[in-house]
């Protein structure tokens, strides 16, 4: 089974090598919310990131390993990572071939092209996709997985040591959990700060793979996504959940109904148009006020990648 | 005709009477929008004012200058200027009374309350919204009125201010036009300010007084308003059409799809939910992005309060 071999000291290592080609995105606060719901939120705004996710961290973080010989990237991808990838492999002048599924959404397709992306559609299953990656991978291209990969990891847990250096004293940091990049990359962040700090997971029910293999001691192989979350149904990777199993307190679950009522605080209170992905950590937050009353949040908003054409057909 | 007294300097002091109130907003930039239409723009991000739109300013600004002996304040609205008011008095301890036609939209009026601001319901006519208000004025309520007012004028021009001097070396600035008071604080902002920055504003074409007015030389009369962009159907004011008359090069009329299409960009490339309204000075450079090609545009996102509800719909 394969294990993460990070440290603590290596989230700052990657920080350093891509702090070049992110953004330092800024922490917003919003006191109505906090009076609302009755603690102090800091929220990290990866929506702002380039790409409009924390994805191009780690993306970034792992073409900046590649030897100079590398003739490009590949990977499979619906969703952020392809795009990601695609931008942070054209930063280094890489080409980057993404393979996707031929039912990924138009406006996802699109994203992965603008930042200069191959786009090979295959058949919409885990097999198909696999055999495309392969033929690129067979032709020299280095695959980056989207989150089984320390290099990935590392990357990701840049989000969480920003926001620990831009907002003192926090009581905990919430951040969502898919695959588990960004999770166990903040665990790791939370470690090498001097503090004490909890980190907590959120999950969608509909997806609570995480949740439930935390619960039995090893990964759950019965996965059968069902949320609005599109970015969280992937299965989580093992050198996660083995991060998250040693450095997490808990992965808390949230319902899909509640993941609206956190958009809708979202863009309401913060005029952040956050994608449902993105608002799952303010989710539990929610579910937890009560619990986590007067204490000091950081909240990790993932995403904002969200095809706006339905919701302005509204004025059109 | 009332004819505004204020002098640029006026807008360098309203700041230091409102600063500890209000934000300094941030001003953003997107690179893929830039790229996009071949310019350079700094928007200036009032969708993130407490409040959620500029009219924070000029409210705060007009309670600041109240006698300690004031009883409150009183204005009717049926918008952002309500609920602006309704906080500034709040901060000043005062109370708010604001009449709004009994068909004003619910979360409008729930914002108004969420601030401290009593509510009066009236008949949806401009006689019935006068008379609601004079009673509260013969009561020794001090009426603020939404921009014709030179106190709300300087108030307003603090967010053009504000962004030249975020921003070096800007060419132009463009504001959105409905009463006109974000818009002649602005070009006396620009006034106040060492360098060669034109001001234009933006007009739904839905809503054209200003641009009307400006061609005519004095104010037209009839004024039908029909446009997406509920916060600048106002006619303009007599204060501020002397203002913009004077230093304003142009104001320029979009249309209501383009509106849409300029929130589309500012949701989709920005992230920022920014209502109709607030939209309306992106849409004018996108329709003259030729014409402006390769300058430096500052561009007033005026606010972001917008009715959630049917857009979550979505995935409810």
């Amino acid at each position: 089974m394969p294990v993460s071999k990070l440290k603590p000291a290596d989230i700052q290592a990657a920080h350093e090598r891509i702090a070049h080609a992110i953004r330092r995105t800024p922490v917003m606060i919003a006191p109505e919310i906090n009076e609302m719901l009755g603690l102090e939120l800091f929220f990290k705004c990866e929506q702002l990131q380039h790409t409009g996710s924390f994805k191009l961290r780690g993306a970034t973080h792992a073409v900046s390993l590649l030897p100079d010989d590398c003739p490009g990237v590949a990977t499979h991808s619906s969703g952020n990572h392809g795009a990601a990838l695609a931008r942070a492999a054209r930063d280094r002048g890489l080409p980057a071939h993404v393979v996707m599924p031929e039912n990924a959404v138009g406006f996802k397709v699109d994203a992965v092209r603008r930042y200069g992306g191959e786009v090979h559609f295959c058949a919409p299953n885990q097999q198909a996709r696999e055999a495309g990656l392969a033929e690129w991978v067979e032709q020299g291209f280095e695959p980056v997985p989207p989150y089984d990969d320390d290099r990935i990891i590392a990357g990701q847990g840049t989000c969480a040591m920003e926001l620990l250096e831009q907002v003192d004293d926090l009581d905990l940091v919430i951040a969502p959990v898919g695959g588990g990049g960004l999770l166990a990359g903040t665990a790791l962040a939370v470690m090498a700060h001097a503090g004490q700090v909890e980190v907590f997971g959120a999950e969608p029910s509909g997806a609570d793979d995480t949740a439930r293999s935390l619960a039995t001691g090893s990964r759950v192989d019965d996965h059968h996504p069902d949320t609005i979350a599109d970015g969280l149904r992937a299965l989580v990777g093992l050198r996660n959940l083995g991060i998250i199993q040693d450095q997490v307190r808990s992965v808390v679950t949230v319902s899909d109904a509640r993941i609206v009522d956190a958009m809708e605080l979202a863009w309401a209170g913060l005029k952040q148009l956050v994608e449902p992905s993105g608002a799952v950590a303010l989710a539990a937050v929610m579910d937890h006020a009560d619990a986590w009353r007067g204490k000091r949040v950081g909240v990790i908003l993932s995403g904002g990648n969200l095809d706006t054409t339905p919701l302005l057909a509204h004025w059109r």
